[in-house]
């Protein structure tokens, strides 16, 4: 499966900055980065030792095209496990495009996506499900998601798994020894032990699996969909909890999902606002159709905010608390009162005491000009978000392929307990024991195929 | 002058990317690099050898936060001429913040835009005008604006100046020894001589301050305008040579500019494309102020490019003569007969001999749809141009700042010739060689007030 070709790309962003790296990597990186680069101290690449950094100019014919430092990694201590050489130039596109031309010129094909990373992958350098994680450590945006896909990518999951695969190892060894002496009668494994030892590994896969909610939730975000009439302040809320500096936005250009929604981080939690048109009660029937599709929106969410404006009470406030009550059922609801600058306290009193008092719902009197209760707000909704407290080496799955495995594998020993239970004969339980292992080792690529692989790194950038 | 905080910031592209470099510079780069940093080998940064690389743990509190590469450079052997630390960290937005927030934490000051670079010109790693060509080469588009920065970072500029300061000291010694002796009456130097040191001089300071206006082109694109009637096509044409291949687009967010404009290379000289509204006799009073500021547009260009549509004349055509034509006295005129393909021969023959024979323009006869003649248009736009051809070792100035200062060297230079053919007194003329050394100092940097280092830092990218 080792790949022969040297790769090239660009690793860091593209655009331009103060300085930009070129990786290359493959069993002729240094010979193809010493037919374009003169280093001061005339040392080729090819000579200098592992971890040294090398300054002097990249050459385009005779002319100098860039001043820049390269560094030099010696297989197998690199990322990739190969030969690899990082050029640092100045970050202008044109830089970065003719010393790209180059190294192609000289013998490099460019990178694929994610090719650095399948390669670290191939030569062993990390498991798949390592190898996934890079992706998303490099796409992590809040603190909880940043330390699920480091865990990950450092081996917290790839450990579980081995652990797992081991004793099921272990498990069908034992079955597989007792068929071989089948006709002897032979009992060498304790069918109650290995009741226990299948519910046992059952429990771990399951709450595995079972983890994927916290996971999934934690990597993109908790759904939030504000509802309002239509200039009750969804924008305002937004930027109420951006300007509060906890926050970091950032736009996500959905590739499952329809629209670009605001990303905010709440202490580490990431809320994801799904984006929806203001409600109002109305005859024209482009907008009846936006508002349909808002409250149909508010299915993808888990909480619900309902923004009312408290100086404008009106006859939305019953056509929507029509559509919403009903779905408090598997949502949070948090009520969100503004403008309650511009109203008396005692008519605050009226409100806490009689607007829809049996819904249960948390109820925030919100001043966004003033900024008042921003603070009350972020708590109600960490509090409605719900995710426990993770620790480092809490392990998490956030992917939905390693989510779609484990359910298989979660299948699987179900049978081999049912089986056992049933006094199933040896040969079916070990082939569900063994098609266990098999989902198991489909997530850490110890089973994979071209077809996983390409799907795996198509979606990484190209780069890394 | 010297800074004795140590600073810190991203400098590679922001935004999300394969890996993201963050670049420590200052006399504690060690020391808070070793603050949150641990090495797999147990070698604290402080006693890592200059031109090394170390991997391992960027930590925050006793979490693990990424797994980095940190490169290491010795002062005086680095960019800014201090100790540096350069730390390729996988990149995401999230790692890039709060690496940079440790850092902070531990001792770093954000580095204001162009830091590195001013501590590079303080600590005397690069003159003046160096300094700025490292913005120059980072905003480079095109080979020919790439190669004027990098000869100008390169120190090409620098030696030039020298080497006339030097013979400007040369010059005042004489001067001014002559002015020692004056009593005596001993004219040390002979007059003559003195005038054609002068004229010397003065020739080389005013083909420098002329190449400005071949610098300023070639860095800033050869300004081009296009119009013609609503519907002629002008953004065909701009997709047309852009899709040539070897052409790349991008976007100029003006500063001095009003206007986001089309910047397109062609064989390596860059055309910046001013944004037009497309032209028709009319009355619309809306409509009518853009087509005058259409016109008025047509002062910033030096080549016009005229299209028609020849499937479409109409009176609009000449409307647009008349307004042209006046132009064409000190620009470069193409007209553009578009949709080629779509007339006979022999009409496309009454066009080449009978459309306004006596106008001075180049004319291009072009199917955009069957992409013929674009190699034609292309041509035309070089030649139209008109610029030379340029060798690695010019000096071309291409900086306003040093274009002005030039002009005020050339002033003082040009004093001194005719105060020497009036045999003015050695005091003044002592002067006005002064006077032309200071402007030339100001240049490189030998004279400069924190004012000036302000205004030219403050336009650099932070991180660099």
């Amino acid at each position: 499966m080792k790949n022969s070709s040297t790769i090239c790309a660009l690793s860091t962003s593209s655009g331009t900055g103060g300085m930009a790296v070129i990786r290359v990597s493959g069993s002729e990186a240094f010979e193809i980065t010493d037919k374009i680069f003169r280093p001061v101290k005339a040392v080729p690449v090819v000579e200098q030792p592992a971890y040294t950094l090398s300054y002097g100019k990249i050459i385009k014919g005779d002319e100098p095209l860039d001043d820049v430092v390269v560094s030099v990694f010696r297989s197998p201590h690199s990322f990739t496990g190969e030969d690899t050489v990082e050029i640092s130039c100045h970050g202008s596109v044109y830089i970065q495009q003719e010393i790209l031309k180059l190294l192609i010129e000289k013998g490099c094909q460019p990178a694929k996506p994610g090719e650095f990373t399948q390669r670290a992958f191939l030569n062993g350098k990390m498991d798949l499900s390592q190898a996934e994680a890079v992706a998303d450590v490099i796409a992590s945006s809040s603190a909880a998601s940043h330390r699920l896909a480091m865990n990950q990518m450092r081996g917290g999951f790839s450990k579980e798994l081995q652990h797992l695969r081991s004793r099921l190892l272990h498990f069908v060894s034992l079955i597989e020894l007792e068929l071989d002496f089948g006709e002897e009668d032979v009992e060498f494994a304790d069918r109650s032990q290995l009741i226990l030892l299948a519910d046992d590994i059952q429990v771990i896969i399951a709450r595995l699996a079972h983890s994927f909610s916290v996971g999934n939730v934690l990597k993109n975000g908790v759904p939030v969909v504000i509802v309002g009439e239509t200039n009750a302040g969804k924008s305002t809320l937004l930027n109420l909890l951006l300007n509060d500096d906890k926050a970091i936005v950032s736009e996500i250009h959905g590739t499952t999902r329809d629209a670009i929604e605001d990303i905010i981080n709440i202490h580490g939690i990431t809320f994801r606002f799904i984006d929806t048109a203001g409600i109002r009660d109305t005859n024209d029937e482009i907008e009846k159709i936006g508002i349909d599709r808002t409250f149909r929106k508010i299915d993808q969410a888990s909480i619900i905010i309902w923004m009312i404006d408290t100086t404008h009470f009106n006859k939305e406030i019953e056509y929507i608390a029509d559509k919403i009550i009903p779905k408090t059922k598997d949502k949070k609801l948090i009520i969100v009162f503004n403008k309650i600058d511009k109203i008396s306290p005692e008519e605050q009193l009226i409100l806490e005491e009689e607007f829809l008092p049996h819904v249960p719902a948390e109820r925030i009197y919100l001043s966004a000009k003033y900024k008042k209760n921003t603070e009350k707000l972020e708590k109600a909704l960490l509090k409605a978000a719900n995710l426990p407290e993770l620790n480092t080496n809490d392990v998490i799955i956030s992917n939905l392929r390693h989510y779609e495995a484990l359910t298989k594998a979660l299948d699987a020993v179900e049978r081999v307990t049912t089986g056992l239970k049933t006094n199933l004969s040896g040969d079916f339980i070990a082939q569900d024991i063994r098609e266990c292992m098999h989902y198991l080792g489909e997530i850490n690529g110890e089973i994979t195929t071209d077809e996983v692989l390409g799907n795996i790194f198509k979606s990484f950038c190209i780069g890394k």
